[in-house]
């Protein structure tokens, strides 16, 4: 058979020569006729039959059309709204001034974090010691962090002088301080387990070796002290404020007891991130003031009357710098912030995303988009529930919930509407995980990165009008509605 | 000096390896620790020292939000307009049927071209057969191309009953007649002189050849004949009207006598390029009455009273439908109806562009989008002025000053007036070729194929809003403007 096929092959091969023969035989005789012949038989370009297939030009001219279509919409911004950017309501906006009183209810509740901080290193000091027996400390820790947790809740229900991002920035600072205990809680117990069963081993081999008389090494982390490796700090030796410190202000939320460390600081790569920092957040905020609330705003009533053309297009035209403002943000807190407090505190570990730009899934998006957050999940959640011989679905449903509900924290807390938009939209993406994953796999990598794009830029828009949307009818109720639907 | 640098490097390498090894070994150490420690020294992916390149998700991005864009202004423009195609005025555009009125001027000046042709093919044939001399068979060639010319341009301004797409049907028409009619006279002339000195040379073969009583061939053609190619037509079997209407028909401009043909029809390929072209001509349509023409008319102040943030906003909001005209145009005019024609004719050659999306300056870009005219140019105009002995440059300044000729011929008889702005936009080409390549070699060729691609997206609709705005103001005079700016 394949000897046929060869000759077959071969046949061909020899025939295709010949046909070519014949054509270069009849082009030279053509070209030595009088009227120049220019003519030669090809096809186009975009038949199939040409084979041709270098479009890299197209990238280039879709890149371009981009940034020609954002100038213009940056163009008909300014004539429709004129410079609407302005630096001083940041200032009250950030420490959540309002511009009669001197309060700054978010200040206060950033340094009221200490306590609880400080609170968690007693509890384990006093656990390490044995002062305090595991079964209370346990209920303590607990505690601690269940009023950590309210705090914010609490506050920003009880207070009115918290400005939207004020409040938005004490909440994500306290959802940090909540995983970070949970994970220098976690660790030190898993120490705290090692050093007993050490103990327990050691005493029972004590009474097996007493009978040879060898030598014994006599301290309590003889075990794991490896001579030629002193720099590892071992437990409880770790359990003081600067360490505690240490780890809240690194970049990470997975406690250990020796960080990786960079040798020196780069000043040039210090004071870009600086730049960048400084630049990006003044970004940012110019693309809320002034694309953002205008296009927040014009949607509010074709939404509330569910007028799906007018609304779809509101939601396209917020999309956009919707998500540019977004971009920005996570190149500001996931590169420049988080390398900015790496670099000053020697943290080696900058490992703060993965490629989400290139994921063919929503799953690969959610496992890459947020290392420190995945590796605490990862770490914390699911190793510790599959540890306890549950299976891996129970597992990753276990972290999706407590995604979830965090998500919807951050949102609802600020925002004081405890709607369910932010929860139902990460429930959402288990739907979108089944969409991208059938794309991927029937329509190639391509589609399912293009379903993960378009779930990023749609997804967050989509929450943000129907949060505003809330917000609106709870704060002014249906009057302004209708007020609005009858001019 | 080499063996040194080798002894550098390899100690480097080993010092390279040591210091992986003890990084190795670290981690091995802390690997044991009994915190679980998940971090290793590593950088972020966007610094520059991680190496890593793999951005290609932001292609899809690209084109999402592209499409998203594309979909939101689709939206909009249906919100402020609603839907504005009317295929019941595409007939009127087409024939150049006013709504009263029955005659069809554009018809009947596309059924004239005729004449020309016919004309052309009759002075061939006498000069063929020495009816006419040389001298006033070239005089005549000439009177009559420009009167071809001269057709339209007379014909449009007399006559009122032009549709302007109807005209620029004819003109567009005429055009080609005059390049194919060029052709087809200087490849007769190639053909006459060949054989002229082929006589010339026989005869005086034939006295010299005479004494020493070898045996001549006889034939006219002999020479040129090979006896294994008998299909080969030779000059002046070629001048019929058969020979003629082919090349007029053929998606060709250079005339050739024998023209690479195909072997059959293939069907499927020819109903693909019908549906192509009868759906594009309605999508063409359809773009510029319902986008293209609101933009160009809300264009008219801004560009008058020379406000410039609105005349530029208004010129992106042009430049993307405009833009995406012109691909489909490009697209329905140079693959499907030039194929479409080639495959009805069994025309072979189908390279009528070639990758010029890819093109890193704008003389490639030229030298490319427009294979018949550029290999016409090329055939016709530039190796015969180099041939003539002048330079390279003189011949490259002919050729442009010819196409800018035409491309303001091909503006300004539709529209009837005699505005520079065409003209213009081709002289701009050499400024802007100048810049395309100075990107292309300062940075990098991605650079210059933006350049190209900013000048097709942005010359075009600039050089339509100075026509426009120029055509209102001839035909409806100043006090229209100023209305409008009362209002």
């Amino acid at each position: 058979m394949s000897g046929d096929h060869d000759g077959l092959r071969l046949r061909r091969t020899q025939s295709v020569t010949r046909a070519e023969e014949i054509q270069a035989e009849e082009l030279k005789v053509r070209r030595s006729q009088p009227d120049k012949p220019c003519h030669k038989p090809r096809d186009s370009l975009f038949s199939w039959t040409s084979g041709f297939d270098n479009f890299t030009g197209f990238i280039n001219w879709a890149f371009l059309l981009l940034f020609m279509g954002g100038v213009r919409l940056l163009l008909e911004n300014f004539i429709k709204y004129g410079i609407r950017v302005d630096p001083i309501q940041w200032v009250y906006v950030l420490t959540g001034q309002d511009e009669s009183g001197a309060e700054h209810p978010s200040l206060i509740l950033l340094i009221y974090s200490l306590v609880p901080v400080v609170l968690c290193l007693l509890t384990e000091k006093g656990l390490s010691v044995d002062i305090i027996p595991n079964g209370p400390g346990m209920l303590a820790h607990v505690v601690n962090l269940l009023v950590l947790v309210m705090i914010p809740i609490v506050a920003i229900h009880l207070k009115d002088g918290f400005s939207l991002i004020g409040a938005s920035v004490v909440s994500c600072l306290y959802c940090v301080l909540f995983l970070k205990l949970w994970s220098y809680i976690q660790v030190n117990m898993w120490c705290r387990m090692q050093q007993k069963h050490a103990k327990a081993n050691n005493s029972f081999r004590r009474q097996s070796l007493s009978y040879s008389n060898l030598p014994m090494s006599e301290s309590r982390n003889s075990l794991n002290e490896d001579d030629h490796e002193p720099h590892l700090v071992q437990y409880p030796d770790n359990l003081n404020l600067k360490d505690l410190f240490y780890f809240m202000l690194a970049p990470t939320l997975c406690y250990e007891l020796n960080f990786p460390k960079t040798s020196r600081i780069r000043k040039r790569f210090l004071i870009k991130r600086i730049i960048e920092v400084v630049i990006g957040i003044q970004l940012i905020m110019a693309v809320i003031q002034q694309y953002m609330v205008p296009s927040i705003k014009n949607s509010l009533l074709p939404f509330s009357n569910m007028d799906i053309t007018k609304a779809s297009e509101r939601l396209l035209k917020l999309a956009i710098p919707n998500h540019l403002a977004w971009l920005c943000f996570f190149y500001i807190t996931f590169h420049s912030f988080m390398n900015l407090m790496g670099e000053l505190l020697h943290f080696a570990d900058r490992n703060f995303y993965c490629d989400w730009w290139n994921a063919n899934n929503i799953d690969t998006f959610w496992r890459t988009w947020n290392m420190p957050v995945h590796r605490w999940a990862v770490r914390h959640i699911y190793l510790p529930v599959v540890g306890m011989g549950y299976g891996r679905l129970t597992a990753s449903v276990f972290v999706f919930f407590i995604s979830a509900f965090f998500h919807e924290y951050m949102v609802s807390v600020p925002l004081k509407t405890f709607k369910i938009w932010a929860f139902m939209g990460m429930m959402g993406q288990i739907p979108l995980s089944l969409i991208s994953r059938y794309m991927e796999k029937n329509f190639g990598p391509k589609m399912g990165n293009v379903v993960v794009w378009a779930s990023i830029i749609m997804g967050q828009p989509l929450c943000i009008m129907m949060y505003y949307h809330d917000y609106v009818i709870t704060h002014y109720g249906q009057a302004l509605l209708e007020d609005y639907s009858h001019v």
